[in-house]
């Protein structure tokens, strides 16, 4: 084996640094990349609707397949609080969670119903006083094939007096806003419309909490 | 100047690589760090309460100067929903922007009033129909010099719905709770406490807009 000059050293100790060094450059870039993906936060849905909505036609969202074209004295195509709501909880696909106090909306009740028809698994829990009185369209969503549970009324002057619903299990909508008519044309009220895990998983929890507890013919405890 | 035989220049070589490749390591260390810092969603406070809370004595949140020991019947030293919602309110030390429809809970009131002695800036925004009712706390508040502006019975069976508060500008507490020991003894409620700006700014706007709307003696409009 001859031996090498220093200088033919000194070239394959280069190459074998300037090898050594285009390795790691690559393979950090390749891991910037990769923690920047992983640490970049996702960005998570939070959106605020004040109340009282503006006036404005929701037939095209609630029935977006009919044929004709609706003659209402309403704004057409203009955007409100009460018509993005709709269009949030129409965004179900799979299932629906409600916890409402008072429902007496009929375009809430036929938004809800259109999801029914769907195939939307939805679960419906509603204070039992407010459930009977005039206007309440639980009875209609009860009629539909709804599975409704009511709340409250067995314990006195003790109401469910939650306004809010989990769609897809991934979203969050709950406010101040009872789902009637008064709550949506006249009175200050807010919805607050947010995907984030530490607001949305206490939620989930709880509904199915009130859920197993109201029961039909179930006696729990309602310790919270 | 002597000819370096191979084997110490393999030595000085190596060296050279062994030193390029610490001073490499070590800047990657330094720069996941830095980026792991910058990159790391900051932890933005999240927090959901729900009732009828418990009962407990909340004596020592409530005024935590005093030298007598309670006495009353509850227990003591329990932590709740109820006593979490004081202590987050108690925690604001610039301001308090209060917006709720119903105020009769006496030491939602004491908090309040205790606030207001230690000198954060207190603005209170109410019902006009249900600042009057009996039980009410919004007289105690108006008494002890706290500025109150009331919202709704102008309006015919128009309520101010909301019920909530943003704590030195950057907290926001919301949810089905009115201040009432109905609902935090009895009632399904829920409290949500939030830090997401996305979640707060769009209340602060709000209720800005609606303190300006419900200044005495100015007429504004309540277009939303």
């Amino acid at each position: 084996m001859r031996h090498r000059t220093n200088q033919e050293m000194s070239a394959v100790w280069m190459v074998k640094v300037v090898g050594l060094g285009l390795v790691a450059i690559s393979l950090s870039v390749e891991l910037l990349g990769w923690l920047g993906r992983r640490l970049r936060p996702r960005k998570i849905r939070n959106e605020v609707l004040f109340f009282p909505s503006e006036m404005s036609c929701v037939e095209h969202i609630v029935n977006p397949n009919s044929p004709y074209t609706c003659l209402c004295p309403f704004p057409h195509g203009v955007e409100t609080s009460f018509s993005r709501l709709l269009r949030i909880l129409l965004s179900a696909s799979s299932t629906l969670d409600l916890c409402v106090f008072a429902f007496s909306n009929m375009d809430l009740c036929r938004a809800v119903l259109a999801l029914h028809n769907k195939g939307v698994i939805m679960r419906v829990l509603t204070d039992k006083d407010y459930a009977a009185i005039t206007g309440s369209q639980i009875g209609v969503l009860r009629k539909a094939g709804i599975c409704v549970r009511c709340d409250g009324g067995s314990r006195g002057s003790v109401y469910m007096h939650h306004k809010f619903a989990v769609v897809d299990g991934r979203l969050l909508i709950t406010g101040s806003l009872n789902w009637t008519l008064q709550a949506v044309q006249a009175n200050m009220e807010n919805v607050l419309v947010t995907e984030e895990p530490d607001l949305l998983r206490p939620f989930i929890k709880e509904f199915d909490r009130l859920w197993v507890c109201n029961e039909p013919g179930q006696h729990h405890s309602l310790g919270t």
